[in-house]
């Protein structure tokens, strides 16, 4: 009788969750925590961490954005975050920001469906992205725009982070990622810029024989250093791919990996890769701490972050 | 120009997603509906399912539970559904049925972690349920109820049904799945109740030579009946499995299959099972009526549900 | 540096697989065990833990058999590993036993698509099991032979396995699983066997007052008798649901646990649910053997089981 | 009766796998042809696809790799993809390369496990890729080379892909996968460079006040001229994220999208990022042909890569 207790004795019960009418989200997530378990449990868990991350004054945030977020509908929701003050770095996917500086020329994201035939798509000029439609037109607008701009991206050298803030200078006034990183002075990231609408945009000035001296390297020195210069890290991933790799790869150099860290992520760990690796691998690289806190939430970002941070906002009055 | 308008003209725009601090869950939801599209359009549109099935009077509703809802959380939120008075049949593994049963019986499951060595558990007599324990000593307890209450339980022939209500007039008062559906007369259906706790509890007497004649098929008459009467049907599957198939099958007796439907799934259809299969499939069948509102929601439960629910119950003051 | 060599010392190193042509499944099987990790290696592992429990004469092996095995194209294989006389007891879902009947009694299953409308399928009258196809019209032909034998197997009590072995002396001569175990005396196992086509020609002639007097729990007395009597255990389940859960329980009843385990499966243990759940997990209830041979294959069985046993195959001269 | 046939009347019967002791790999990949459907199904038409592509003189083919190959025991099988001739593009994580290159040095990965204490591993300067472990030793042979030929890299100007050319160059002669695109003049694209440990190589000479001018997009102009020129284009995705996108990007230029396209991945298409996207939402885009063939594997890469291509150097006799 003794033995069995040795392990339950310390923890919490499983406390069955209520729901009531009318509550909050914060609410329902201290709900979650109540149940302790599953996915319920690690929503709650890591409404705990990024409260604490972002309460501590010494941590520096690091936030990696891979995915479709903006035709997701998480901009909004990413601005939202920047804007607080509490996000120190973005390490973003070229396709986030692309469909970023789409909605800044002022075009629109469509709430469309999988269960379609991609050829009559084709036909009509529309773009699929899971149940998201864009039509094919943007690609005029972002020419138009490149057009006009691109002589004052390619007058200095420079690397990929001075190449997004000058882009983002660049930009009407509007609701946006990049402007908004480009206004709070965030540093911006995307070591695989080449890879997306903006890469091709570029590339349509080079094939004309046009020249940007855009160094691929240079700016790790920057990431690098403001991980070397943390007190404390906290990291926040939103999907995979590179964005979670570069900031991984960055907390290596941190003084001993991050303390504070949440994934969200619908990737499966087994296969190996980095995108849905646990990060509790990341203790044996020391990329995170032997006494941080982490939590893996399996979950679609656009389901899980809207709950994580609303419940956070509550409680920080954000 | 014309032809790109066909398609996306018709269209909501992706409205990106805005969170405030100490906003409700159905304002959360709300605004997954502005934007429309991946797990959050599916969450949103998962509430509104619910909400017209459970508005719509002549709809008969169905609920599927399988996987570990008690050990992980949802004992309540089911049996608030349940008291609702919303939901018409339930479907179930015995695994819940004898989960519930262990809380009834005053015991509990604990917060517990799946990083541990289940050796050492083992040796602790814990059994584990991913994240949440359980102490191996909920069977004493259990053999001490079916002990004193086996002979009134076998008394007469009977189908499972009738063995799950007549199990549930014997439970002690408490928060409880089957005690609910017992008080509120709701129809419990568990063909695969021998694969549970309880039915180990059965065999213990069965192998010391008493006898209890519960027949297998026999209750296929009663939800076949529910089926092939209801007007309009509503289904919502918490997991798959065999609750999940059970009523697809009885789906295929309603007048013109199911009018409503959600599910909430980690499962993938790839791999051909029931389970992960996505309701469009039993259109094909004719499971699903061609004219039905249903969403595949790709989620874990203990996140989706809480959310889902907490939503209509705010919408329709439940 | 003394202390890194600890961990690795005693490991083999990743070879890289290399590929000929000409080379036998085997070949590939010992390839991938050279590597040693991830998909492959855990393949690898499955072809040495099967060879394993079969070459152990000691060893009872219980075969789970879940999902959607005949329209996948796994019958044959099904019917090689019982007639092999390694497989002792076969646990399964009754979608396999009606879709293994339908094609005894003549029917088809087609290659299909996933990617069509069902509407146009229901209009046609096909029935669609992911990208695999199915006649309506089999439902007559089950109704024709459960008219004509009905009588046969309703004449006498008796228990889930009792009516499945009858019901396969009543069978045309076929390649067939029923048959095979019959033919065999392999004790076929069925808890949910309401849930599914077989139930429903069942509840066909119930509906219309007939009788037939099969008990839900009888069984497990059988089941669990075997589990206690054997020496050493070996599992293999070839998807989760009732079929897995079912050998679980049975295994707490085992000397000590399953000594081999197998589960090939692409369900994720973060949900909490039997099916996902890893075979480690099974060592705190006591279902697994501390010191046993366990491996989870994260993979759809269509590819991993006919690898797995065709290398076995080869190995042992089966 | 005529209706049901309209549909069925033109498709193959899944015919049940039959398995033989000594069969070689393409037998079994033929036998799951014969049943066509499910994973076995898809693996077989990626062979039948991955045979049409290379038996087409006029195909360009671009494979692209993500995820954790050389530590999950694939680079000799990559090695013998680029020997074959077959392939005309290589685009790749950084991390790919950089375990390559660490193979090149004369380092090792490990056959570990997943199921670890990652403190104990950080302790003993072991690194975990999920259950591969390297030695952090690793990182001092990456240091000593590159301090040996930094200087000769960044001589010139350049863009990534002459970057990675003359890095492998510098290569000890061994078996590798930069080394032998090197060899066969492949050119290999791999716009996220920076994050891999060679970035980081490349960063402690930065950091040194030391420069190299490695330019971010001007690669882009020569897979895109390469898309352009092909008179057909054939794709094979192992893995998504970077390498995936980014062939798929410049599949937009050429002349009518992929004509072949096998893509082997675990992610998920429904939380909408590009790494899980179906193949058939390319043809939205025009990314992949009207007319194409093409396949999505839902399997681990470590699995069904060995039998797609060992099954096709039986049928090529490469």
């Amino acid at each position: 009788m003794a033995a069995k207790n040795n392990i339950c004795k310390g923890l919490s019960k499983v406390t069955q969750m209520k729901l009531k009418s009318g509550m909050t989200v914060d609410d329902l997530v201290k709900e979650m925590g109540r149940s302790g378990v599953m996915g319920a449990g690690r929503i709650s868990h890591a409404s705990d961490i990024m409260e604490k991350m972002f309460v501590d004054k010494d941590c520096t945030v690091f936030l990696g954005l891979a995915g479709a977020m903006v035709p997701g509908g998480m901009k909004a929701i990413i601005i939202d975050l920047l804007k607080s003050g509490k996000v120190d770095v973005l390490v973003t996917t070229g396709a986030n920001l692309t469909h970023d500086l789409i909605e800044s020329l002022g075009y629109s994201h469509f709430q469309g469906t999988q269960n379609i035939d991609d050829k009559e798509l084709n036909k009509q000029k529309v773009d699929r992205i899971y149940d998201s439609f864009m039509p094919n037109e943007v690609y005029e607008g972002m020419e138009d725009f490149f057009e006009k701009n691109f002589d004052k991206l390619a007058k200095t050298k420079k690397n990929i982070k001075e190449f997004l803030w000058e882009l983002a200078s660049l930009l009407p006034k509007s609701d946006s990622i990049l402007k908004t990183c480009y206004e709070m002075k965030i540093p911006i990231f995307c070591p695989g810029i080449a890879d997306s609408g903006i890469g091709l945009m570029i590339w349509g000035h080079i094939a004309r024989g046009k020249n940007i001296d855009v160094n691929a390297f240079d700016d790790l020195k920057e990431i690098l250093q403001i991980a070397w210069d943390c007190k404390r890290a906290g990291i926040i991933y939103l999907g995979g791919g590179v964005p979670k790799n570069y900031i991984q790869q960055a907390m290596q150099f941190s003084p001993k990996g991050a303390d504070y860290g949440i994934q969200i992520t619908m990737d499966r760990p087994e296969p190996g890769g980095s995108s849905g690796a646990e990060l509790r691998e990341g203790i044996s690289w020391g990329k995170m701490s032997k006494k941080g806190y982490f939590v893996d939430v399996i979950c679609d970002v656009t389901i899980a972050l809207p709950i994580i941070y609303a419940s956070v906002k509550d409680r920080m009055k954000i």
